[in-house]
This record gives C-alpha cells, structure tokens and sequence, in this order.
C-alpha cells in the first residue's frame, strides 16, 4: 500500500526554497513507496486549518517544474506561527495529525529555517507520546545561513550573489563624482553576519575591495573604530562603501538600531542601522553619505540566482526523500563540505534537537584580524557558494516565474 | 589633417551610458577625419581641470570594449557642475577652450541629461560669440527619460527593466503569508513618473498586475482617493504592492516627502515618500506595511540589463559621431519610434536650445482613467524598451565590470 506525503514552506521565503520544494516532488515521483504528494498553504498554520493541495495536479503540467525551480518566494506561502508546546495545549497537534490521517501522509516535509526546525522538534515530541507513524523531515533553507550542522543553507548563495553584485555595482556608482562620499549599505542579519560578510565578495578584477568597511554582529561596533577605519580607507580613496549588518551591536548588546516591535517569536523588529550609522558619520565627517537598505530583494532576487545554489537546494530536496524513505524521523538533511581543495559537498542527516532555536554565526577566522572585512579563509568558504548563472525564461522583457494563484 | 575628438559624461550614472561611450569610441576609430579619441574625467569640471585622458589606450585593449558596454556607471566619472552664463564669466569656458586647443579637439561630445545639455547649450552661445569651429554634440542618457525630442532616453530601458523585475519580485516576497499587507515602492522620478510607471510591467503569466497602485508626479497626489484605492484593490486580494514616484505631490505643489537640502543645481534632495506614505496607511488602515526604496541600484545595475537598451545605447553614439562629422553643432542627438506596429527606431537630431532644461513628463494616456495604474498605451511604449537580456562575464560569481582605476 501506497503513502503520500505532504511538503509545506514556512519563515521568511527565499530565492530557492522553490527549487528544494521541486527536488522534494520529484523525489517522491519517483519513489515506488509514495503516492500522492500534497502541498501545505501557508506553512503549518495552513496545515492546521486544512488547507491541502495536489501537488501533482500543478507540477505534472509541461514547464511547471522547471519554472518552479526558478521561481523566487514561497510557491505554498509561508507563516510564522509559533506551536505551543503539547504540554501546553494539544489541540493543534492534533488537528494536525487530523489532517495527516486524512490525507494518508506518512512523509511531512517542512523546508525552513531556524523557527521551522523547532516545528518539526514539537510534533516530533508529541508524536513520541502519540504514535502515528509519521516521518517528520526538516528540510534547510534561509538567506541567513546561520543553522547548526550544514555547510550552509540553501538560499544562502543565491542572496550572496545578489548583495555582492549589487555592493560592486553600488561602489561603481558611488565612484563618478570627484568628492568625498561614503555609502553606508545595510544588509539582513540579526545575530549572523553570514549576509553582510558576503558583500565581501564585491571585488575588482584586480582582486581590489569594493566593500572597503564590512561589520558585522559577531563583532562589538564602536563608533571610535568605524571613524578610524574609515580615515585609513580615505588615505586611499575618496569613494568608499561600507556594509553593515541589521543587527550590529554595541559591546554592551545594545543594537545601534531596533525598534520596540517584536515578532510572533520574540525577536525585535530591526532596521535603520545604516541610517543611524551614516547620521553619525556625517556628523562626525561632514562628507556625503547616503544610507542604502538592501531590503527584501536580497530574499527574493531570483534574476540573479546562484547556479550552485539552485542545484543544491533541488538535490537536499531529494535527499529529504531519501531520508523519509529510509524511516528516519525528527531528523534535517544537511550538507557537509568534502576535504581537499575541490568543492564537493556531501550529505546526512541530523537529530533535529541539535539544531532547532541555535544560531551559526560568522567564524572569527572568516574577517581579518582588524575585524572590519572579510578574510581570505571567509572568501574562500564563500565563493563556491555564488558560482553560476541561472538563465530564466522572460516574457515581455521581465521574467517568469510560477504563481500559486492561477492554479488555486 | 586630422583632428582628435573628446568625450566625456555627466549627471547620474546609469547602467547603459558606457555603451554609448562604447559606440562614439567605436565610430570615431572608424572615422577616417578623426584622429585620437580622448576622455574627460569627471564631466565639463575635469575638462575645466585638464584631466583628460587617452581613451584608445585602455580600450583599444582586447576585450575592454566589450566589457565597457555593459559595465554600469560613468567610466569616465561624471559632475554636477553648473557652468555660469559667460555673460557672467567667461572663465571656465576660456579653459574649456584652451583645452581644446591643447589636444587638437574639433569634436566634443557630451553623455548627459537635461543638466548637461544646458553645459552644450552654454558653449555653443559662448562659441557662437568666440569661434573655436568645435563641434558640440549632446548624448542624452538618463534613466529618467525626461529629455525631449526623443522617444526615450537611452538608459531608461535597463532602469525600466531592473524595476519592473524587482517589483515583481517584492510582490511575490510579499504575497506569502495569510495576512493584509501592503508594501510602498520608492522609484526614483522627481517631476516625472516614467520609471514608477514602469513598474507596472511587473505583470504575471496570465497579465495580472502585480503593482496594484502606481502614483506618479504628474498626478495630484491625495491621502483619501489612496485610502479608497486601497480598499477597492483588498476586495480581490490581501497582499498588495503601491508603487510611488520620489517626487509625488499634492494638489497644491507641496512634495509629499522633501527635505530641505538642494544640490548644485538647485533640486531639493528627495527621498522618503515611501516612508511617509506607509507610515499614513498603517496609522489609517492597521495593516502591516513594509517602505521600501529601491534607491541607486535602479541606476547601476548591470546585472539586469535591457538588451535593447544596449544596443539602442551604442548604436546612439555612433550617430553621434556621424552628426559631428557632417559638421553639426549644438545638437543632441535624438531617437524617434517610427510609425507601424513592428517597434523600429530612427535617429535624428535637434537644436540643444529645444531640449536643455526642459523636462517631458508621462502623457495623461500612459495612465488608466482612475490615475492609478498603467494603461494598454503605456505598456505598448514600455514593453518594446526593456527587451532582451544580456549575458555578462562572471568571476567568482560575481559579475566583471570595467574600472578606470585599472588603467590610470
């Protein structure tokens, strides 16, 4: 007898979560032991409330998959509701289990980040109370990059591409006047400076950096060091870039720039450091500064896709398939970086407790020793990550992407 | 004899001005009367300065070419330096003049916008009174495709394109979680809408729209008509996208954002519409609402070039050379959209006196009858423009561009 299974997406979308949800419905195509496969709305707040869809009856038409591979945001929607523990209250654990007998699901895939994999954690504890049977999958994804015992996430390279392509053509555009001007840049990241790092990336062909300043959480900002390291680029240069993280902080923990609103997890809404840090500049400098939110592009920038990263994010998918296949539950697949000097990866699975609500930040190794750019051992790790370009189909010169409302 | 001929660009940068450096280049080698071509850095203020520089040096370098054609920014630098009448002093133009003399120049073109037509319009009045026998040609270039006499200005198409595929993106970034929100779009534009207007080609498969609201400057701007819009668009859908020109204004003139700062040529420094529109519907609506600026990328990026515009780019500047070699002077070279279905372009030129400091602004048929949204006739000017993508060369992932600092 044939099971199905059930994929949903949750947290903030990225540019590749689509293609992980791609590998994850071919997989399981191809898998003799699974039937149908159904897709969540809305992450599991829609799986609460019933609302499941064939997959098949969307993917199985001619182009639908490839262009689901390149289609930016979450094709099923996404949440960010928070389970309450099954001690706390059962009632939607057990809707959701409702909704796995109704359906037949023996494999519930839910691809997302650091908030998804605590999901998965729950049900995983109350299906040890509660047996049903259900293999529960954590598959990886987030922009931020900072979940324990991967390589890295998937969606984490195609952002990386986007924000050093864009720092190099803001450089560039910072370049024409024949002034003294600062860009201060501001890219996402609360407690990881993954993202920030990665404007590191924007360089000139002669290898020269064109994200002169980069400062990330991981580090104490101090407004004494930031005019100091922006005095010894200006011995070199008039035009300088300057990449910040959201979440940079002072030593005492307290962010340059947060707001008093939190999310449904607690966390505070951030934003503004780059216009905080680029006042203070001005102030102290008097020189041109023009603050530059990246904003949610960064996310969801599918024109400019890492070729790497849209690969991998499609191949963790059907591993995702491999692992249910296999029995394994309460687990996420993960990627691992082979030794030697060619990049390989491989991949496993690990225990989903050793990873939900834990938070992989910047290595220190990754910056050099002032702590105000990236290192060679930072470039190093990065630049397989953002290799390759993905061609899409365009129509009327914008390009095309697969929408969830023209099928529902 | 031969004479040598000089380029140089002003104003904003954009992703397409070098392909136009890149097309006089080529033309004026091919060119049997011109001798050398050389380039002014930083506009008429490093002309002033003597900082000029030979162009075939670095370009006559294989391959150099075809990377400067789709390298975004001002290669040669730019300024935003207004020349005094020379009824008021004669100064400038005198060295302008000189330098002239010094390399030889009969041919003198100048890449810019509405600003740096005036600069044309200015010495061919001083020359008219003080013959130096220079041919003065005018480029147009600006993502703002505010100049008249043309069809479009060349530049406009790729900015077009970045932004109508990036609005596409934030609407498909925001259309993920079950929940009213609305994200504000900033597009630059001070007194004319063409960029906001060109979000509206953000469309899906089917021809749905994906900026449900535009607002551009040359309509009256009004809180209560955006409220109503508002509630019209949420009867169809909970997640929406406004896009909103930089310089919206209300019935009586006043910016719905400005601050007080004006630059060189007396412009207020805009910025902040978004932001102070959003902040009005979630104090009216209660909904969640995200401002978001697209700021200088929709100038400089590269990486989502329009093919066309590229081409259209180059393709003007070898017109330009040809004007100057027929003995032309005080014009600007112009582009005009010939009659028939099939989009086809003929080039031409006019008086610089009928173009500089005059803006062409969104005609009242571009937009729908409700002043909120594109219309078929503005999507039939729009969609030929942003045509066509161009495939860049990548190193480490990450696009290569051209930098003067390599080479001086």
């Amino acid at each position: 007898m044939k099971f199905n299974c059930l994929i949903a997406q949750s947290g903030g979308p990225t540019a590749a979560i689509n293609s992980t949800l791609a590998g994850i419905y071919s997989a399981a195509c191809r898998n003799a032991s699974i039937g149908k496969v159904y897709g969540g709305l809305n992450g599991i707040e829609g799986v609460i409330n019933g609302r499941v869809i064939n997959l098949g009856s969307i993917l199985s038409e001619y182009g639908n998959l490839f262009v689901l591979k390149i289609t930016p945001s979450s094709f099923l929607g996404s949440c960010r509701y928070k389970l309450k523990s099954c001690a706390e209250n059962e009632d939607d654990y057990k809707k959701i289990f409702d909704i796995f007998d109704k359906y037949n699901i023996k494999y519930f895939f839910y691809i997302g980040g650091n908030d998804s994999m605590d999901t998965i954690l729950k049900l995983k504890e109350y299906q040890d109370k509660n047996p049903h049977g259900v293999m529960l999958i954590g598959v990886p994804k987030t922009i931020d990059n900072d979940l324990m015992c991967v390589d890295h996430t998937p969606g984490f390279g195609s952002a990386a591409k986007y924000i050093a392509t864009t720092v190099k053509e803001i450089a560039y555009d910072t370049a024409v006047y024949n002034m003294d001007s600062i860009v201060v840049v501001e890219i996402m990241g609360r407690n990881a400076g993954w993202l920030t790092l990665s404007a590191g990336l924007a360089r000139d062909n002669s290898g020269r950096t064109l994200a002169d300043l980069i400062y990330i959480p991981e580090n104490p900002f101090d407004y004494d060091k930031l005019i100091s390291d922006i005095k010894n680029v200006q011995k070199e240069k008039r035009q300088m870039v300057i990449a910040v993280s959201e979440g940079i902080r002072f030593s005492d923990g307290k962010l340059v720039a947060e707001s008093e609103q939190k999310d449904a997890f607690g966390h505070g809404q951030l934003g503004g450091a780059a216009k905080t840090v680029s006042e203070y500049i001005k102030e102290q400098l008097g020189v041109k500064v023009r603050a530059v939110e990246i904003n949610v592009s960064q996310r969801c920038a599918a024109h400019c896709l890492s070729l790497t990263d849209i690969n991998e994010s499609f191949k963790i998918g059907e591993v995702a398939v491999d692992a249910a296949a296999q029995g394994l539950s309460g687990v996420m697949v993960t990627n691992n970086r082979k030794e030697g000097n060619e990049y390989r990866l491989e991949y496993s699975y690990s225990d989903i407790a050793s990873i939900a609500n834990m938070e992989k930040t910047v290595p220190e190794n990754y910056m050099n020793v002032e702590k105000n750019n990236i290192s060679q051992d930072g470039l190093n790790y990065l630049i397989p990550l953002v290799k390759g370009e993905v061609k899409l189909l365009h129509k009327d010169g914008v390009p095309m992407y697969l929408n969830i409302k023209d099928f529902i």
